[in-house]
């Protein structure tokens, strides 16, 4: 895996030089390149080399896609969204940047990231560099990442003034659903259309990045409620402090931790049932799973 | 051109149904479907018939283009940015919907404009689709519009902070050919695209769209400093108040006049020599010159 990282951190250097005006694109570079997982280009690199393709031609797009989650990180911190002054340790693009370009920043990359793709895999063809471009604005836009956040940004409002206590499950799901899994589920689909899978291979991707996307936001949840400023790198307990709609705060910690284990108990049967033998996602399941132990 | 702004009115609408969460949605059309002159899809739809295209095909590409549009009003409006609270006479977007919607509509408009040509277009084949995305994403990025909002932003503390006088109309050149110039270019660029326009033709209509571009911001620049909030619908003087760099503050009011007409006439001029035989396009040429003598 961290051979993968090495090789994502690389690329996503060399497809970002520093053009005029200088300061728009060191404010794109700050975001996408500061230290983190890379799961989501790794997501997408491993689904391509799984299915028979070459991790070669999915290396534009699973940079994208890594630059596409730096866009909803600048946006989501900005004072009137979340009002982050940290992220991975570091100062957010607007505490360094000022807001003006933070927001231009994110504005930049949701074109920059496609035009990556659209560079730099001419050899996929253009029926497949199509399908990709729609993956990517279904996941980008206001029925992908966007209606997540919207969603979240209420969610305090409508927990807390719901009438109707039935259908709050629901809209949890909807925020995780959009704000986490629809860029796993972009991150896998693309990597399987780039290695020419089927339908039904699609399919299964598909269910396996809902549920590793539930499982991340769940796991996400609960170290918001149990972790230090110095593990996380961001400012923490500022969703129980808002009163705002989580998983913990809506079924409690052992039910949270209990379910946690049920959506990766969920993705390793995927795998199983659809033959895709993987050490990477088994790597990522574990660690997801034993993340929140620490 | 009555005609064409109500067809481009009538598929805005269409293509813009309200889904959940409506209040993005509402966010989204609210600024698209603002009174204005639609020239953008115009000059798209103009451009593809008059290279031989039909219209229809061009529809789709055409109102993504306005969405595109709207997408900067709604950003560029934001406190952080120029922080205006009118827009065509009525309230800006985050004055309506607040400042985090205003900021996720912009975002999920970046994505669903290129998706509407995605999604509408498939009769024009997978390789048009392919370069009508490459010069979407080329004016909507860094290299685009936003090189030229970056620049607009900054321009108030380089122009006065400037020591080197002979930049500075380097400097204002490439606001206006970034902010205003690069929209039109990809209005033009893919009507021409989808009519199956040759090289000769693109580059005709490029130099076209630079010029109308600049000679755009040169009336827009004489248009802040001489009209009053009821003829424009926005908050006027500011530019002047703010001692920000335009066309006027440059080279004086006589003199913007002036290079208004040559730029309209080299316009003319370019369409004389390329055989362009366009109503249209003449009336938007003699609009854009007398716009100033109201």
């Amino acid at each position: 895996m961290n051979d993968l990282i090495e090789l994502v951190n690389k690329k996503l250097d060399e497809f970002m030089p520093i053009c005029y005006p200088q300061k728009i694109f060191k404010a794109m570079k700050y975001t996408v390149t500061l230290p983190g997982k890379r799961l989501r280009p790794i997501l997408c690199l491993e689904c391509c080399r799984v299915f028979g393709g070459k991790i070669e031609d999915a290396i534009p797009t699973a940079c994208a896609i890594e630059m596409l989650h730096a866009q909803t990180l600048i946006h989501d911190d900005l004072p009137c969204m979340d009002n982050d002054d940290y992220r991975r340790g570091k100062l957010t693009n607007h505490m360094v940047f000022g807001e003006a370009n933070a927001v231009l920043a994110g504005d930049a990359l949701l074109s920059f990231a496609p035009q990556i793709i659209l560079k730099n895999s001419k050899s996929l063809g253009s029926e497949k560099l199509v399908k990709i471009m729609e993956e990517y604005c279904q996941a980008a836009g206001a029925y992908g990442v966007i209606a997540g956040q919207v969603v979240d940004i209420e969610s305090e409002k409508l927990y807390s003034n719901f009438d109707d206590d039935e259908q709050t499950p629901e809209i949890l799901n909807f925020i995780h659903e959009h704000k986490t899994a629809d860029l796993f589920k972009l991150a896998l689909r693309t990597g399987a259309i780039i290695a020419d899978a089927d339908e039904k291979q699609l399919q299964a991707v598909t269910d396996f990045a809902q549920n590793l996307g539930i499982a991340f936001q769940i796991a996400d949840d609960i170290l918001d409620e149990v972790s230090t400023f110095e593990q996380m790198g961001k400012t923490l307990g500022k969703d129980k402090n808002s009163g705002k709609l989580t998983y913990v705060s809506l079924y409690g910690l052992d039910k949270s931790k209990e379910d946690l284990k049920k959506y990766i108990d969920t993705c390793r049967n995927i795998l199983v049932e659809n033959n895709i033998k993987s050490e990477i996602f088994e790597e990522i399941l574990d660690k997801t799973a034993k993340s929140v132990n620490k």
